[in-house]
């Protein structure tokens, strides 16, 4: 069991951000794998079960399956509500050694032209109030394709597709446990499809491919099927070297209209 | 705890298919929550832990959450071997009533365009030694479109797409744990990328978002990134209306060349 602290700083709206759930997660669970030399999540899934709350949180992690390659484990995390433990999200995580991985490199996915970093738009852009109830915005140097922001200005473009530039705030370079903050670190995709609101997460699966290159990340987030008031959240995750170093799918629950 | 048994008409070379493990633990868990009027899987997360084989099979269950409109839960399957319980599978799932979803469908996916069944080609043209290490294409009928079998004929396109036509061989008309067969049914990708051999998985998340409607089934299977000895599939099933009703991601790991 790991004793932790969910920050403030990660909060979006009533909530803590699920990116950083999912990332710490697996922070907990690379403890657990670092010492037999599988120190990099592949795999993970987490289910989320209730509404994470800035303060303690505890991670217990169990051990599933230790390979030559790889590893496999779970980790839950719980925080104390009226004295008694409350589940806020339980994962599934296989580990393993990115950089010990064969060299190939087949990607057939197109890495997304973005305009220059200077000519997309960050979020100190945001309206002040949007900002105030969204710290987790300042977390993250985000800066977003001016083709993909029309919601912002009122305008949806109903494609459900929105992409950036993506680096910590704090100038650290990406490694494999911040790429699991990138896949969840830009805006919902329903403010695309004109449903302003919250769009809480069910499930997330990211898969990490390899160790970032160091600099600006790439993040494309996108949704293929918004139905039946629910919608899949694919984010592709794109290193500076033009790899494909992450992709994640979500599924997530539309807001009311 | 459930007691079941995996039959040998589900094996494919040396183990048993990896959809029937993801739908026989869905099953598990559908008894766990059908009383609570939740009885369809809408997302499934499955870790592949050690080959399964023909014989008895445990099932052991634990419910995470309990909530109005959805619960989630964890599920184990166990063989004994040599009199000791070796874990084969762990799974996150979390279920509801796709009955109950709203009406609303903004699917942008587009619905794949595929030769008639007739003019598609059944499993029955595959070489018999072939079939015979495959009992599981028994179960299915399935007819892929020619355009996507180059690798049958020694031509494999390179481009990690295989798709066709599918529906159970023994007439039965698809249903939400069914459509947990469909998301594997299909040859390995790494065929059409012309590495024969194993491909095992490590992983594999299905959304099911729809009853289907009765019928054929589309699945198309593509894969978008095999690198590093690894590689993402992702299936996409649509029913005979023309809906969305399943998409599912694995990550598994590349036949040694």
């Amino acid at each position: 069991m790991y004793d932790g602290h969910l920050d403030a700083s990660w909060s979006i709206g009533a909530g803590i951000n699920g990116g950083l759930l999912l990332a710490a997660c697996a922070n907990a669970l690379s403890q657990t794998f670092a010492d037999e030399a599988h120190p990099h999540p592949i795999s993970i899934s987490a289910y989320y079960l209730s509404a994470a709350e800035e303060g303690p949180a505890s991670f217990t992690t169990e051990v599933l399956r230790r390979g030559r390659t790889m590893s496999t484990g779970s980790v839950s995390l719980t925080q104390d509500q009226e004295g008694e433990p409350v589940e806020r999200v339980r994962a599934l995580a296989t580990y393993g050694d990115l950089t010990g991985l064969p060299d190939d490199v087949q990607t057939t996915a197109a890495e997304p032209e973005l305009p220059d970093v200077g000519e997309c738009l960050g979020s100190s852009l945001a309206p002040p109030d949007f900002r105030a109830a969204a710290p987790l915005l300042d977390r993250f140097d985000l800066r977003l394709d001016p083709d993909t922001v029309g919601w912002a200005l009122g305008e949806p473009s109903g494609r459900g597709m929105i992409r950036g530039w993506l680096r910590m705030a704090d100038g650290r370079e990406p490694d494999p446990l911040s790429l699991l903050l990138a896949v969840d670190a830009l805006p919902p995709l329903t403010f695309d499809l004109g449903l302003p609101g919250w769009a809480p997460t069910l499930e997330l699966t990211a898969h990490v491919r390899a160790v970032p290159a160091p600099g600006w990340l790439k993040v494309v987030h996108s949704t293929r099927n918004y139905a039946g008031g629910l919608l899949e959240e694919d984010a592709e995750v794109w290193d500076s070297a033009g790899r494909l170093v992450a992709q994640s799918r979500q599924l997530a629950r539309a807001p009311r209209r």
